[in-house]
């Protein structure tokens, strides 16, 4: 079997791979139906979280289970099932409290760019569908497994309730999905920060009603002006720079809250500023193993279309190519097909 | 009249003022019936926030209306009134979501340490008790217009909920209100980090179920010890140092809250790091207006009794040796009567 490795900045690899295979009794196989590029993946391939060796990729994945361990008991061969990007046992004290990405048995995900892939945890980890779904729901289904479930994330963690305001830091992928999370749950107005027309575009889309070309200071100034000098009741940080999160940060009222889901690469937050601003700070790595019973479930009756995302397709021997397409922002994300 | 002064650290003089008169329309003159020292008088008082020249100082106040400015409604002279250290209109969209102190038109309070003083926006900031206290109920009440109110906020912004177990940083007596503020919410347990007997055995008195003397990595570890390795669902910070901040972060269980009212002083966060360790951060300059009407009302009927925190008592003109005893930690907090 051919995976996706990748060697260094820009140097994104299909090569022969061992093919997966059950090492743990909890362990499950899938047949991959769809994968993709995130653009976390982007952070190692730019050179910005630098790899030390050979690293395999992928953690984004949907397909139909091939074979289970003996402890499995959820999930069974045929079934089509989507999973975190974070394997998790779902029974410890943190997955029951909804944060299995803080799972005390976590495992990241690293292989999924490949036609075949290890789930450990299955039972835990994996959520299958009603049926095998037709294959036009797949790439929405696939968002499930990270982008889409961040994306929701940001909103729930930015308590974004009916009738909000809300602003959205970066116009990603998780960026846009945040746009369609926060519509879905009732916000009133969202304003998205973007300057590509495809993204502002796919942004109104997805339930926004305003759009902010401006950065750093004067896109808080923006917001702030749109907001009556009050500033959005949930900012959703979607990126991870310093500059987003201040933007973030400074554009968002005393008490209200900002949900942020970019990993942050290099940021430090003063503490007497955090202290004034009276804001509520929330985020980290999205437990989408929380949400993918609820939001399989919109996806199956057709009310979100998050697939949308995915502006470029390709077979998964291009993959290399899928990260060129994202990294020189050509593509706002890249679904790959095996 | 006469009123307290910094000089400078070390350096507090009572010392002949000009009395309080009314400026503006909404003004009130409030003849003080009790005022104290506040933990955050002493960063000044120790040179850690320098002040540039002399400095009135007092900010927590309650006593009899005297005089009031032609547009003052809702209060009048004669009633005993109790009010924050931020004064507030109480009208404007910040306060209007409960956040007095971060009010469009705040004006801090910084000379109630004195016998007579002059609260601007009298309508929007005190609010009077139902009839003048008895004398007993004074230091309680006392306690309202910042100390308690900065305890109960630092346990709402932690969303103590009943049934939770709870752990509190700092034992001044904003951390000891913290632990009745807890214990007020149903807290089922409540975890007091203290090596100060006198401040254990009241920290017991307002609730506290455990009391923890380490600090840093020990603290934390012990903490851990006593969640089974899970960390507190809530976390009160009152302290606002990068050793205290850090201890409160990592006490807290994913998806658990850090609520903090010390003011920070050279505090800088990792963004990476909060960003895993999934809590929830939220404080700032505690909105006590908010709290007022509610925390009366349970001193009032005698459900709560924080004036307990007092363990000196000093007149007003021995202010100097009020500061002194704190600053030693001889005493926990000192009350004022002119």
């Amino acid at each position: 079997m051919r995976g996706t490795v990748l060697y260094g900045p820009g140097d994104v690899r299909f090569e022969e791979r061992p093919a997966p295979a059950i090492i743990q009794s909890t362990d499950a196989i899938v047949r991959i139906s769809a994968t993709c590029v995130c653009g976390s993946d982007l952070w190692s391939y730019r050179g910005i979280s630098p790899v030390a060796q050979p690293t395999p990729m992928g953690h984004e994945y949907c397909g139909i289970v091939e074979e289970v361990g003996s402890a499995v008991t959820s999930v069974k061969p045929g079934q089509f099932v989507i999973g975190s990007f974070f394997a998790s046992d779902n029974t410890c004290p943190n997955c029951r409290v909804g944060y299995q990405t803080s799972c005390r048995h976590r495992e990241f995900i690293t292989t999924a760019q490949a036609p075949g892939l290890r789930v450990p945890l299955a039972d835990g980890t994996l959520v299958a569908t009603p049926t095998v779904p037709a294959d036009d729901l797949i790439p929405s289904l696939l968002t499930l497994s990270d982008v889409m479930g961040t994306g929701w994330f940001a909103a729930n963690a930015a308590n974004v309730k009916p009738g909000m305001t809300v602003a959205v830091v970066g116009d990603g992928a998780v960026g846009l999905l945040g746009v369609l999370s926060a519509s879905q749950m009732g916000a009133a107005r969202i304003i998205a920060m973007s300057r590509h027309a495809a993204r502002q575009k796919l942004a109104r889309d997805f339930g926004a009603t305003d759009i902010v070309t401006e950065r750093g200071d004067q896109g808080v100034a923006r917001i702030q002006e749109l907001t009556g000098g009050i500033g959005a009741d949930a900012v959703l940080e979607c990126v991870g720079t310093q500059e987003s999160m201040m933007q973030a940060i400074r554009s968002t009222r005393p008490g209200g809250s900002v949900g942020y889901v970019g990993v942050p690469h290099g940021v430090t937050l003063d503490g007497e500023q955090l202290f004034f601003s009276h804001i509520r700070l929330h985020g980290g790595p999205a437990p989408v193993r929380r949400f993918l019973p609820q939001l399989i479930d919109l996806v199956w009756t057709g009310k979100i279309n998050p697939g949308k995302v995915f502006d470029l397709t390709l077979p998964l021997d291009q993959v290399a190519e899928g990260y060129r397409a994202m990294d020189q922002r050509r593509a706002i994300k890249t679904l790959l097909l095996p």
